[in-house]
């Protein structure tokens, strides 16, 4: 587990969550450097490219390396040939000549991004039982239990409840995580819910979005923008109105 | 307020908190693009500018303009001449010849900071205030009040309690703008305590470490890089450890 021991000045002994920065590196680029919990890397970079839209195919990914540096650890993937060259393809578009000196408005219209919109799943999760997946969460997650700092990402389908769980101390870590750890199992995102034990921002809907999953549960209020993208993507958010959970966002079909 | 009202399809009428890209716009360039809660973006941009080191001294931004745009808000900020030449020096030193495409090991060496390290301050806080004071913090958030989806971040003095306080859906963006609201008021990092509702991961550290303030105080679990580079900054740390909050690193000094 990604846990460190300090031992505070009255000489009480803890654990601490482990932060390292990771850079996400494909075919020798780093896309990102992430503060990340040191674990599950291989989910993570797989993960990052498909949430993303790096990929639409874990097989496009080849072969991966982990390599720990002096300042960090380098997430190392490389691209089968079509992959790799749309990746390239895509970094020409986006790096204008002047490298990252854009315009705020240049910038601004590059942040958005253009959801799918997701077919009705052919199951249902009611408010009543993504309250009690939630509560599950809690027993499953040992470092959240060993440090306090940690959030969870997990993946719920009908029938057979959680079968995925992936935990970071940040929370679009543990989102991207759970996407290449259901990436590798060969697990649908439409196949079921996505459970967080975090806020929920306009990022993760997009995120969750890409990998088609059409049902997204927090315990805590979205933000209005999450809101109008879920509903714009068709995903059914149930998040916390109040006292309890609700329905914000179209709500789910009738079983056929 | 950034709120936007909204019905959920059961007819509850709630209030969202709105999440906004806000670029961050100095001299022209775009140095960054936030999902933002839209108020007090003025702060924010000169915060941001402060915490990550773009500039030293809230009077080396000699202007500032909020533009809205189609896709999201711009705060256009203006630097001094000197401030200016810095920045465009730091700007050509940072982005090679092939633009944002370094491979890992470069761009983890650059996701280092060098942190001030900063006096032990004249005043006390304790664990026992600290927890009064993060509860005094609940009575002083109306967006987190009216939308569950809200941090906060405070700035505490001896004495005075706490002076200023700013909401955001980020907690980032939370921090720089309290940072900004500061620097306008004229008060000096080293007068007091930042008070954040949010986990404490390493970044925030950073932040407040450049800003120079002593004493940070949290309702979650520090990560460990957090812990040590608040050690190493002679930052106090108190935050929760099991059930209340310790101090984590650094006992403050005895007042004189």
């Amino acid at each position: 587990m990604s846990v460190s021991d300090w031992h505070l000045p009255d000489g009480t002994a803890l654990q601490l969550a482990q932060e390292v920065p990771v850079a996400l590196v494909y075919d020798g680029v780093a896309q990102a450097v992430m503060m990340a919990s040191p674990a599950d890397l291989e989910d993570f970079a797989l993960g990052f490219a498909l949430s993303e839209g790096l990929i639409s195919d874990p097989a496009e990914i080849t072969r991966q390396e982990i390599a720990e540096q002096e300042a960090g650890i380098e997430a190392r993937s490389w691209l089968s040939a079509p992959a790799g060259a749309r990746f390239a393809e895509r970094r020409r578009a986006t790096i204008g000549p002047v490298g990252c000196g854009l315009c705020g408005i240049e910038q601004l219209e590059q942040a958005r991004r253009v959801l799918p919109r997701l077919d009705p799943p052919d199951w249902r999760l009611e408010p009543e039982d993504a309250a009690n997946v939630l509560e599950a969460l809690r027993d499953q997650q040992p470092l959240q239990d060993a440090t306090r700092a940690a959030h969870a990402s997990a993946f719920w389908q009908p029938g057979r409840g959680i079968v995925a769980l992936r935990e970071d101390v940040g929370r679009h870590n543990a989102l991207d995580k759970l996407m290449g750890a259901l990436a590798r199992a060969g697990i649908a995102g439409g196949s079921g819910a996505l459970v967080m034990t975090s806020r929920l921002s306009v990022d993760l809907i997009q995120k969750a979005a890409t990998c088609r999953i059409p049902v997204i549960v927090g315990p805590s209020a979205p933000t209005a923008l999450a809101v109008r993208e879920a509903q714009a993507a068709g995903i059914t958010l149930i998040a916390r109105a109040g006292r309890g959970l609700s329905v914000y966002t179209q709500p789910q079909e009738a079983p056929v």
